[in-house]
This record gives C-alpha cells, structure tokens and sequence, in this order.
C-alpha cells in the first residue's frame, strides 16, 4: 500500500515536520531504505545511521536531537512503528476457500464455505471447523478435534485426536498438539505406559511457534488460556493448565500437572518443575528454574529460581568470591598467628 | 467400557467400602468427575474437593481419613490408578490394515497384511515391515529401514535410510531419527563436511517423544536399548549408546560418543558433554550438565555436575553468600585493627 | 567402492607397513571391523580393541607403539580417517531428476531438468529453483522462494514464503525456516500481534540440522552467513545476523536482533540475549548464557556468561565454599573470643 507522508503521520498518530507529498511504500530498516521508504530510530544506537541512510522519514521520539530533513516525531515511537507496519508492509494472507485436490477430508467432517484446505492435508473422522480456517500443506488433524473460526495452521503441524482450538489461534510449522505425556509405572522393574487419555485445549487467540510440543493430559485436559503465546521449541508436559496471556519464550519447558495464572512471563530456556502453582503475573528470567510454588507477582531469577533481587545480590557476591577467599585465607593466617 | 463398582474394585485391587451396583464409565479428575466416574485422592491437597466432587467413589490410601460414600481402598493408588485407566478410559486404536490410496509405498518394499499406512506417507525402496505396524500420515520412511512388529509411527515422522527399529517402538509425531550428525573437518580454514555413514538402531520397546532429534552414526551406529524412553524435544548425537530402560526426560542433549548403561535417568533440560562414559543406574538432575565419566548408581546435578549431594551443601552455603561477605569484611576490619 | 590397502594408503596420504595387496572395502569401529575393513585408533583408550579386532589395518599415529599385521602411518589421523570415510563408506546420493506424481507444484514454478522433486512435495508460486536441488518427499515451499544450486531438503522441511537458500545448503529433517518471531506488543492490556513483514536469507554452504526454527525478520531479513552450521533443535530468532563460518551446537537459542561476527563458536544449550554484539572467532562454552556484547576472539563460558579464566576461577572456589564456610565461622567465633 502506498500512502503520502502527511496522511500516514496522520494514520500513526505522529507530528510530521517536513514534506506531506512524499509517496511512501514501506517501513524498513535504517541502513537499507530507500527513497519511498520510512525507518525509524529506537535505540540512541542507530543515531549514527541517519547521515547516510536513503529513508525518505524517521520515525522518532518527540525529543530527539536530530538533523533529517523529513520527521516523524511521536512520544510512543513503538506504537507508530507498528501502526506504519500495519499500513505499510503487511498484506494479509487472503483465504482462497476451498479443499485442493490431493487433501484427505473424512466424509464426517462437514466443510464451511469459507475454510481453505491445502495440499496433502489429511483431516480424520468427527473433526468440527469453524468459519474462515486455513489449514495449510501437509498438516494432519486427528480425529474429534474442535477448530474454532478464524484459525491458522501453518504446514506441517499436528493436532493428535481431540485437541480443541479455540478461535484465531494460529499454529507455527512443525509444532505437535496432543502428543502423549511422559508417563510411565515401573513395577517390579517391569515398565509400563501409563495410558495417555485426557487431550490439549487451547483457548482464543492462542498462538504457538515453530517445533513445540505440547502433551495430551493423562486424564483430563492440558490448557492454554486466552490470549497466551508460546515462541519456538517449547514444551508443555501433561496436565499443564496454563492461564490467560501468558508469554513463554522459545526453549522452555514446563514439567506435568504445572499451574500457570494470568500474564506470566517466562524468558528464554527457562523451566518449571511438576505439579507447582506459579501466580498471577509472575516474571520468571532467562535460564531461570523453578522448584516450588511462586506468590502472585513475584520476579524470579536463578536454578534454583528465588526471588530476582536475590538472586542479584548473590551474583554481585560470586564475582568477587576468588578475592574473598584470599581475604579468609589471609584472615586465617593472622588470626592464627596472633 | 462400564463396569460394576464393585467389579472395578475386584480388577483394580481395591477394598471396596460403599455400593457395589454402581455403573463406572470413566476415571476423571476429581474437580470435574460425575456421577457415573471414579477419582481419586493421590495427594492430601486434593482433600479438600473431596466435599464438592461428583465422583461415585474415590480410590484413597488404606489408612486415609476421609467422609465419603464410596471408598476404593488400597495399599497401592498409583498402580490402582493406572488398572483403572487401562479398563476404563483407554481405547486401543484398532488397525485397519491397507495403505491408503495417496500413500506411496517403493515396488521392492513387502507389505504385511496386518500393517496400516496412512494418507500421503511415503515409503522407499527395500524397507522391511513386520506385522501389526501403524504408520500415520504423511510419515516418510528412508530406503533400507527395518520395522519390527507392532511399531506405531504418528504423523509426521521421519526415519532416514537404514534406520532399524525394534518390536513395539512408538514413535510421536514430528520426531526424526536418523538425521546427520554434526561432523565437520576444518582445514587451513576450509570446512569439510565429515560424511555421516553409519545409523540409528532402536531396541524393543523404545518410546521417542514429539519434536527429537536422533542423529546416525558418522561410521556404525546410534544406539538405544530396548525399554528406553524419551521425553519430547530431547538431541542425541552420533554414536551416542544408551542403555536399556533408561528415562530421558524433555530438553535433554547427549553429545556425540557418550555412552550411558542401564536404567538412567536424566531430569528435563540436562545434558552430557561428548566422549564420556555412565554408568548404570545413574541419576542426573534437572538441568545437570555432565562434563566427565560418572561411576555406576551415583546420583549428580549442578553445573559442572557432582554429586548431588555436595551439590546440596553448595548451593545451602551459597544462599548465605551475602551474609557470608559481610561477616568477612567485619572480621577483616577487626583483625586489622588490632 | 573397494581398493586395495596400497592404493589406499597413498589416496590417504598414510604410509603403508603391510600387505599392499588386501581389498579394502569400508572403514569400520575397531570393535566389529571385519577382515576386508580397516579401522583406526584416535584414541589411547581403544588400544585394547587392537589385540581383539577384525580389521585389515589400522590407521595410527606415526609413533605410536603398537604390535599390529598392517599399520596405515599418518602424522594426521583425523584427516587420513575423513578420505577414507569420503573413499569407501560414502555413496553419493545420485539425483534422480524429475517431479513425483504426487507432488504439486504452483504452474508459475520452472523446474530446471536437473532437479528432483519427491513424493508429496508442496511447491507454491514464483519459487524459483537452480540446478541440481534434491526436494524430498512431504517437503513444503512457501511462494516466492529462492533456492541456489546443489541445495538438498531433506524429507518433511518447511520454508515459509520468501525464503532465500545460497547454493549447496544443506537442511535436515523437521527444520523450519522462516516462521513468524514472537512479537507482540500490548497496549492497556489488549495484546496485538507485531506482523513479521521480513524474511530469512541463508548464505552459500550453510547447514542446518533437525527440528531447528529460524524465525523471519520483522523488518528486514534473519541472516545466516556462507558456511555457518547449525546442529539440531536450534532456535534463532527473527532479526538475528550470523556471520561466516560459524558452528553452532544442538539446543542453542538467540533471541532477537542479536549480531554474530565470523567463526562464532557456541557449545550445547548455550543462549545469547537479544540486541547484543558478538565479535569474530568468540567462543561460547556449553551451557553459556551472554547477557552482553563480547569483543573479537575472546572465550566466555557461566551465566552469565564471563571470561573463561575467571568463570574458572570461580567455579573452583565454589567447590570449597563449604570448607570456607567453616573457617569463616571459626575465625568469627576466635576473633570474637579474643
């Protein structure tokens, strides 16, 4: 889409100080754009991309010194960023309704008019879609699942039997929902599979990454509530009930029969045993590994997790722990000298 | 499947206390069980939905105090548990032998009148299948494989050529076994690639969860012993051996020509570095990273991993570390002033 | 291919003591050689096997002391070994030209006559392809890619729209390339989805192993340099910059828009926050977390991650912190008597 300068600081709720003609076509990164392009200045860093860049305007922050001769000055340069986004460079993916030729669809599964179905999909029997589905190249959806509208499934997923979505979740490729947990009784040094019965649920506007694999409950359900989004390589263990927008960055693990409340937030490599309760906004850091239960709000950091400014304190200690061992061993000479 | 209450009680090994005539259809969580299904108390928490449940009965520990109707009392919950599962909720997924009409099955491959193969797998030439396979759709099977009987493959498997699986092997979906393993040559700045020669070999019984990663051999095999299990999202490298009936947990990485012996089990997110040897009846925990040989039943965690139990008094002392540094500086300041 | 042990140990570049007249037909482990394989010995710890094994010959050191029929001398093991890997054990996988009947591939798409497309292939419109590609079966290509020559995708890969492949890339199973990054911005509490408008451009000779994800640029592209090697499970997020030729482990993670210089090294489940700057020929150990940019050349290991030689010296303290614990307490307990 192309748009004059003056009606797109309009549209993205930033002051323009320079020429409204302009026609620009994209936003795009501040060494490489060109004359009908905008970029922008987040970080103090790329400060020094502005002499030489082709970028026909700038977004940036109200305040900001700077010599350009066309500007876009705003006091949430990451809102307008994503507002130009928006306009400019996004072009949704127009459903082409209808089953292509090579897809495997059970004569049970009722089809909407507006559901797209790719190449080499293979969808078994009693599977309920919503309207205004995209399921996409190879994707195989088990038998019983619930699709709600507006879903999208990227190629290559798998839903195992019974995995219900709930509306606009969209799948990245590669990712596995329902997929037996680990379970196992070993008796007499015999071992056998605890058998795997519950399913996934995941609630609206649920979106999962690239290569994660969520587990099916052993009796009852696994959940994903409202609005949480998982990032790539994440695993979900059995009987995890996870809460409403929650972000899980990518490589992290949650063990079986964990709770997670509403608006948890987990960096990347992080983990969590089974069976513990993490409250309501909960911040766990990178690489973080929680043992036990967490209270409402709480920020945690470390393996063992404990709380953040403590996990601080000790770190600031372990830098200095070579000199402070020669301090003891000092110490103990005097002292025992005396 | 339904049963008598007090029929179930014979077949799991439960004392019944209450109504035998009662009809049992399912085993469900305690917080949503119906009239019509069993639950269970496993762990003194849940007492406390014993009051507001649906349940019919409850199996409990022998000696728990506990008000309620109808009691399914046994020395033995978990493995009562599991009986329960077996006969009431689980559905064996029935065969329906054939290969479907977009499967793709090489002319020299023999198929077995018992075996199923699903829409759109794809099967290469000279791959030898026992009785009773289930291979689920769009599953890809390299030329030169060799299934054992009663093998289940989910969707969206894939084995690379000359992979060998034992009896029973379950394979979740998205796993790939057999991919090349990480080998390069760096000459005068040049990288060669090390050609991967070798291949995977699978035991009986082997369980591999969603999303791995099992590399071939560069020259002879990978292997896994029969009864091993691994959790989802776990690496194993080139000429790894692992033992029989070992319990590898999701995230775990295992480095190329590491050797573990039997029955080891290692916690989510751990990992072993190359060229080292384990012993059997090994332990690693959580997030443990083993960087040299570890001797048969010792137990280790941490980072450089040692045993576990040095790595306990470690981590106590490390909690005191800021009190430790300031008691260390009021000594200095003492000793100094004297 | 067979050769005889002369022949052989002049392509290797070994000096032969032995019968020059032996057929050679394969490199083998010194445990199950057989009489027309050689083998090697790279390693002190498999001198034992000498006495019991098959093979031919054995490829040694050039000093090393070993009473053995016929010894293939090298000052290079490590080299000799690799060409006669290349020689005997490895069989070029031959292209069998052509588009599978049940692949499907957009009209838009030339296929050059040199290409070979497998079975179940998705292929959608303006992809265009060089010579000599290798697509195997379930593979699925997003519109608008672009893949150079010699490029091999192994069975069940995804490429998302607009991916671009330099020549002779290798990817293995599972991979994804160029799903959404996980961007999101919330707004009062409404959460909106950032569009990922960019792509995922690879370089000449770059492979990528298992189950990996490589997300696309949000603007702009994710970038991986000529002759950079990725392992298994690895995640890389969208905006990352890699340079040439580095080797990075299995389960390693870099979040967004972190830069990469040349010859990166980064050990098992190691991790780079995002927004920071590794400089040429860093090496990253196992399990290292960089939390801040790292200058040219230098080694960082712990999280987070420091120099080596410092983290070294912290981790042999840790060890004896108990015991320092101790002699602390007894100094205060004297220091306090006195």
């Amino acid at each position: 889409m192309t748009l004059k300068l003056g009606e797109l600081a309009q549209a993205i709720g930033a002051r323009l100080e320079g020429d409204e003609n302009l026609e620009i076509s994209k936003l795009n990164e501040i060494q490489v754009a060109t004359s009908d392009e905008i970029s922008f200045i987040s970080n103090p860093k790329y400060l020094k991309f502005a002499e030489s860049t082709g970028a026909a305007a700038l977004i940036v922050p109200e305040d900001l010194e700077i010599n350009f001769q066309n500007l876009l000055r705003t006091s949430n340069p990451k809102q307008a960023m994503l507002k130009a986004l928006q306009l400019l460079n996004h072009e949704e993916r127009l459903l082409h309704p209808g089953v292509h030729a090579t897809a495997v669809v059970h004569p049970s599964v009722l089809i909407p008019n507006s559901v797209e179905i790719g190449s080499g999909v293979f969808i078994d029997e009693n599977v309920k879609l919503g309207e205004n589905i995209l399921i996409e190249a190879n994707t195989v959806i088990g038998s019983g699942c619930v699709l709600g509208d507006g879903i999208r499934l990227y190629p290559n997923v798998v839903l195992y039997e019974d995995s219900i979505l709930g509306q606009n979740c969209i799948i990245q490729s590669g990712s596995v929902i329902g997929s037996d947990g680990f379970g196992f009784a070993v008796e007499a040094g015999k071992i056998e599979k605890i058998p795997q019965t519950g399913n996934v649920i995941l609630g609206d506007e649920v979106e999962i990454g690239a290569n994660c694999a969520i587990d099916r409950g052993s009796i009852g359900p696994t959940t994903i509530g409202d609005g949480t989004k998982l990032d790539n390589l994440v695993h979900i263990a059995h009987n995890v009930r996870i809460g409403k927008n929650c972000f899980l960055t990518a490589q992290i693990g949650i063990a079986g029969s964990t709770d997670l409340g509403d608006r948890v937030q987990m960096g990347g490599q992080s983990g969590i045993i089974g069976h513990v309760e993490i409250g309501d906004d909960v911040s766990i850091a990178s690489r973080g590994g929680v043992t036990h239960n967490i209270p409402d709000g709480t920020m945690v950091s470390g393996f063992p997790a404990r709380p953040h400014r403590d996990e601080l304190k000790i770190e600031a200690i372990l830098k200095k722990l070579p000199e402070l061992y020669k301090t003891v061993k000092m110490l103990e000479k005097q002292v025992n000298k005396d």
